[in-house]
């Protein structure tokens, strides 16, 4: 038995999200079925470094499983991607130790956030980048960014829903380039609580707008209170971008 | 009853094509549907400058329709577009006169080829570019291009159902460009036949793959024989770019 770890890409518009479901078509189940049908029909567990939500994309999302067949390492990825659907691509496969947890192990992940800001909204970015028609003050929203660097309780930038003990989060960077008509948001940080990026994505917004002040946000952190914080914006914009591991 | 001509643009990855069917989803359909709601169930007719096929994207398609309602013609697009689905959109309407009519009227057309040649497929790229996984001699392909410019009988470059009585053309322009990791291809000419673009560029492809001579284009122009030319390539890549009118 030899476990890998695999870089992979998906284009979550066809996906109800990355976890594995009874009925819907999710990235997992995709990932699971092919490797049954690789291991005549034997079923191998895989494990990602993290859930993407309905919509959400990845470009560098990592996973594991653990695998009998005698394949040498590099033939992973093709041997992955002539049996897995074509909105799904293995980029590439590594052989690890038998500890290695693609979940477990992360120390660290990017994530990147489209947005588009035209009037009309674009056919071809409907599923890739989210629209948000108004006119933004970039530099208010270079200050709010500053203010989410470091270490904070993000409990007002997460679903009400998490259950997780601490809401404790560093962020390393958080920055904005404009790619022609777009706007790609960074964020690297050593974790990211549920829907975390996308709730800080809708209150950035709302500042550039001039909906909120920049100054608002450590008052924000500070309250802990979910309904201070903006709207979650949509998922079409957002990619898992990197995990980073020791 | 006044007359609008406007311009649309659209993905065509949900569509089975332009032209209405009884029970596809087509981009004719959705057009008539959302008229037809702002017209009080009324019927209007849809004319467009052409069908593209199921798949095949446009970015300057053109319709015309008439219509007894009293909307200023600037707001136009803003209606239309709160009623579309979000796959298509109306760029702009222009109030033309009576007998202008988008296909009859159309004196040019300009088609965009987009081709990718990385290794590996990119799911995100799978309806919006072919995916052409080989080395291609780009200058073998530049004087290929050449070969078609002017005026030709295309019948070895038409789909057999083709039942047009004329199949000559003529093609003002054919170039490329390299856009990232992508090959760009236009087409402008004074009409082009039933899946022409789409077997030039296979054509074409496998001249740069090195599975054809650029020297054959003439030949098999001459020979108007179908089987002599390229498969057809993907729609995905195919672009509707333009419509020209006098």
């Amino acid at each position: 038995m030899s476990r890998y770890k695999c870089i992979i890409s998906y284009d979550g518009s066809g996906f109800c999200g990355y976890q594995i479901q009874p009925k819907d078509r999710t990235v997992q189940g995709e990932l699971e079925k092919a490797l049954r049908r690789i291991h005549k029909q034997q079923h191998i567990l895989v494990e990602g470094s993290g859930r993407t939500d309905a919509g959400v994309h990845a470009y560098g999302q990592v996973i594991h499983f653990d695998s009998p067949l005698d394949v040498p390492v590099d033939k992973w990825p093709t041997v992955l991607n002539t049996t897995l659907p074509d909105d799904i691509l293995v980029k590439s496969a590594e052989l690890v130790e038998d500890d290695f947890h693609a979940r477990h192990k992360a120390v660290g992940k990017e994530y990147r956030y489209r947005v588009y800001t035209s009037p009309e909204r674009d056919p071809f970015k409907r599923f890739y980048s989210h629209h948000y028609p108004y006119k933004l003050d970039l530099q208010a929203i270079e200050k709010a960014l500053g203010y989410f660097l470091g270490t904070h309780d993000f409990t007002s930038f997460c679903s009400a829903k998490t259950t997780v003990t601490s809401k404790i989060r560093t962020l390393h960077e958080i920055s904005f380039t404009q790619e022609k008509d777009e706007l790609v948001f960074k964020f690297v940080g050593n974790g990211f609580l549920y829907n975390m990026v996308r709730i800080m994505m809708g209150t950035i917004l709302e500042v550039g707008r001039g909906r909120k002040k920049p100054e608002q946000i450590p008052i924000i952190i500070e309250e802990k209170n979910r309904k201070l914080a903006g709207k979650t914006a949509g998922p079409e914009g957002l990619y898992l971008w990197k995990v980073f591991y020791e």
